[in-house]
């Protein structure tokens, strides 16, 4: 039998735009409340903002079928894409306007299988130091009971965006 | 305005079984193949199988609008997913019938922004040591031109399957 | 002018065979004390156990002109060394006698550069995972100031020891 | 029984100058051949440099027991060290004068345990991107009969010096 599924999404440019005209806090929280047009990956996985603050952010995602890998669980990358996100905003949330980021690495432990069994996941990340031209986050998903299921870190460059 | 993209996937459990009942390298030729069903992240990211050896798997991947990040780029997730598949399969493809493994964790280090622009990416896993208790592999992502955008490493345990 | 430094250490099968006979608890708690020889690697670069509890660990190391890479700083791999020792034996300190571990692997963030003026550090390890054939710890490593200078993670096989 | 050994070396910050007036290429061949004093770190771990190309740097340590931990083997930290330093010098090699580095994480991979048994190690980094802001350099560590030990990878951050 067949599964499908249909994803919608917005024009990516609109979302990349806005990110250069506002602090990371203001465009994060726009994202999450609708103001600004969420990024096509978001839709992809099924991943939303819960909470956005000064160097802190918390995502939310329900694993489902499309998640699995050839072995029968989530595929690991989805996970690496929700840590991968919550780490990044978490840096772009101490970021004033007129300045960005870009991962540079990734490391992820996957702790626990997850599945449809698991529940909703939850996703946090914590900027541990942002500098002037490099930043560290942490961060942590917990399955629906609290269990940790992956610990993640993340190097990003931070720079000046050029002037237009 | 608006994008849509429809999804279509097999029942995961038919490929898991599936993985259980024969050696990882005519496990993951059934699924370049077709004669075993692929695994739905292959579906929702759009990854494809193109060659299998053992210890080295190749699969390619076409960035697209609804690979992006709020920031204009393909997420880095993707090519995590892309990176954890060609390493884990690559370690698979060197394990006997009965043997089975799960990745530990995975590092990415991301060279160069992709975007569509980048054409087809390719990516390239090997395993560098499968050892009885755990194996290493080693991966790297190229877009059309043949540049490097990103590099990675794994550790995976292996372990023989219960018997049933 | 020519700097010297001499070193003093026990012969390390001592201590690799006090480790086969006892919880790592006890074992890790005896070279602290100095009922068990320390091994020669904490001699080498001068770190010393502070407190030993179930998963966590915390270790001292001052930092010296002996540990400086050729750019004037101390070298990344003394931060990797007491990382790695504070994280395995995090881990080693939640297994009990009969059980053993080796890391897999190590990731070090480095965030803060230390020199002589950075005063004692002061490194932390906590278990945040122990399971059946694996386990996974995190460190950090802070300044006399208790400034943040470096980040860890480790992967760590957990096994039974061959009964002899 | 009591083991000793005594180490020497020359001001750190003799070598630190000389770093900053030269090429990173002509600098580590200097530490190669003696007209640069060699830091600290590689008298107190005792590696040597070997080769010194654009880009490439090969090391080589011969395992003793002042490298052991307490389970009996050499300390992943010495393997740590020895990657951190092929793999940074491996960028180094590509800096022209006026460019420095430093390290942001470094991961290493560790493949098969080292004694004294293993015979002399070669440790070759290279650098797989030097950019403008960034770099990334790979290494891996043999021992004396060409297995591999451990593999590592590391991003670095790259710098005009301030001119004085």
């Amino acid at each position: 039998m067949i599964r499908e599924r249909t994803i919608a999404w917005s024009d990516p440019k609109l979302t990349a735009d806005a990110s250069r005209g506002m602090s990371g806090l203001a465009f994060l929280r726009g994202m999450r409340d609708g103001s600004v047009p969420g990024a096509p990956i978001a839709a992809l996985v099924g991943l939303s903002i819960d909470a956005v603050e000064e160097g802190r952010v918390v995502m939310r995602l329900t694993p489902a079928e499309y998640h699995y890998n050839p072995i029968g669980t989530m595929h690991g990358g989805i996970l690496a894409t929700l840590l991968d996100s919550v780490m990044g905003c978490a840096v772009h949330a101490r970021l004033p306007e007129g300045r960005a980021y870009t991962s540079l690495e990734i490391k992820v432990n996957y702790v626990r299988a997850v599945t449809v069994a698991s529940g909703e996941l939850s996703a946090e990340g914590n900027a541990v130091h942002v500098g002037r031209r490099s930043a560290v986050a942490e961060g942590k998903v917990l399955d629906a009971k609290g269990r940790l299921c992956a610990a993640a870190s993340t190097t990003c460059l931070v720079f000046d965006l050029p002037v237009e």
